[in-house]
């Protein structure tokens, strides 16, 4: 959308994180797993040698980096790293909302300074993907705005991986992210969701902030039809992980209380 | 949907594959690139231990499994390894769709053999992850109903790359497999596809099968807005890959020419 000067710049990698965040290495929880079982070893050698960096917390994303040292070491050391955070999504003030959309533009830009004098930069999330289900995607399009080489790296993705556990229809899905915490919007969309599965013959995909798991869970159970499949994956890539898919009749004669502090991954497909 | 006996039975392992299916090696082609780079070392051996297999294609399992071997030595010799292929989905011929249905039903089941006496088994698809825009998702439904525990392991998925990649909206998205072939029925799907973006604020994610790209992206650039982002993603994880993200306006004043033999991933989304 610029004209492209002749100057070389550096990639954008798209660097995947494991979905343990939080989740193993506290008190009563696993211990932290070795990357290796969830990253390729051919993404941590690039991430070990990058100095440039882009994500949503940059505490989190030492600690990463900390754990990519150990299998593959860092070119640089830690603290002499280059870690700038993701400008926070404004709250939209009226009548500013425009000037704040701006500024943010202006934010991710100057995160892309390093990549527009040469160099290599990482783009991180805190689980998974960058720029899946996350704000790294503004990264992402002003990386091909600015003519940066965009290069996604292979790992995990908790949608897809929750969609690949299900055994639901994976031919057509889509992903909704959040649905509505406020009760009655929330039946009715799961109502709504399930309407389009059964019309468009497609998996619904939603995530749900872990304390709220089982309000989530109660709900689609209580909305949905009982010949519906529902699935839910729920601690992805753990060791203490587990996927499940039932019709939602049988569901219904089960007592299954979900973990309130792992991310789980919630699907169905209408019959 | 079955009382479960109390046996032990095996885990089913969805085991990711490589994209790189048909587009290394050959002549004119870059190198069978290291597993390493694409898959994590823990699936791999995960895989190296697998004596049970589920398949769409027993020759291009075998030939995974000896790259695998590169890595992690298989614990038993790839001629004495369980490969089991995959029922190919009738043509549901009239009057007979629900017999064959049924037929395909045990077929699938009698796949789960193994696990059901207590081995683990291993699914694994043609490229990325089994049950995600391929055959497999019928094995995993089954194998919950089973009551087998699965286990998805992590690796690359095109299509979630290709919406990493193109920096469209992810935090709501939807994959819809393939458009129509035909001319009239594709403009109309693409222009429907397009209407939805706009409405619900999704990008919308297609494949097709490689001899079509360019057909497909000059009607991609035909029929969508001027001020829509169109995404193509070629090659992904692949070292001649691209990934490009433009307006179609823009894309209109450019000459892009897709490889004919190289899958690509296309997204866009409405403004």
């Amino acid at each position: 959308m610029t004209d492209f000067a002749d100057q070389p710049r550096g990639c954008l990698y798209l660097v995947p994180n494991t979905l343990d965040l939080g989740c193993v290495g506290g008190e009563g929880q696993p211990p932290v797993p070795d990357l290796g079982s969830v990253l390729p070893l051919g993404v941590l050698q690039t991430a070990a040698r990058l100095k440039h960096w882009i994500c949503e917390n940059a505490k989190t994303t030492r600690a990463f980096l900390k754990r990519v040292n150990d299998t593959a070491p860092l070119r640089t050391p830690l603290q002499e790293l280059d870690i700038q955070v993701l400008p926070r999504p404004g709250k939209g003030h009226q009548g500013h909302a425009k000037t704040q959309h701006q500024q943010e533009q202006a934010a991710i830009q100057a995160l892309l300074g390093p990549a527009l004098a040469g160099h290599d930069v990482g783009l991180i999330s805190e689980a998974g993907l960058p720029g899946v289900a996350d704000p790294g995607a503004a990264v992402v399009l002003a990386a091909h705005r600015a003519g940066i080489t965009v290069i996604p790296l292979s790992g995990p993705s908790s949608i897809v991986l929750g969609l690949a556990a299900s055994g639901l229809y994976g031919q057509s899905f889509a992903f909704l992210g959040y649905l509505p915490t406020e009760a009655t919007q929330r039946s009715h969309r799961i109502k709504e969701l399930e309407q389009l599965s059964r019309k468009a013959r497609q998996t619904q995909l939603v995530i749900e902030t872990p304390y709220r798991n089982n309000a989530l869970w109660e709900a689609l159970l209580s909305q949905l039809q009982p010949d519906t499949l529902l699935s839910v994956s729920c601690g992805l890539t753990l060791v203490n992980g587990f996927s499940r898919t039932d019709l939602v009749g049988q569901w219904r004669k089960q007592a299954l209380t979900l973990p309130n502090d792992i991310p789980a991954v919630f699907g169905w497909l209408a019959a």
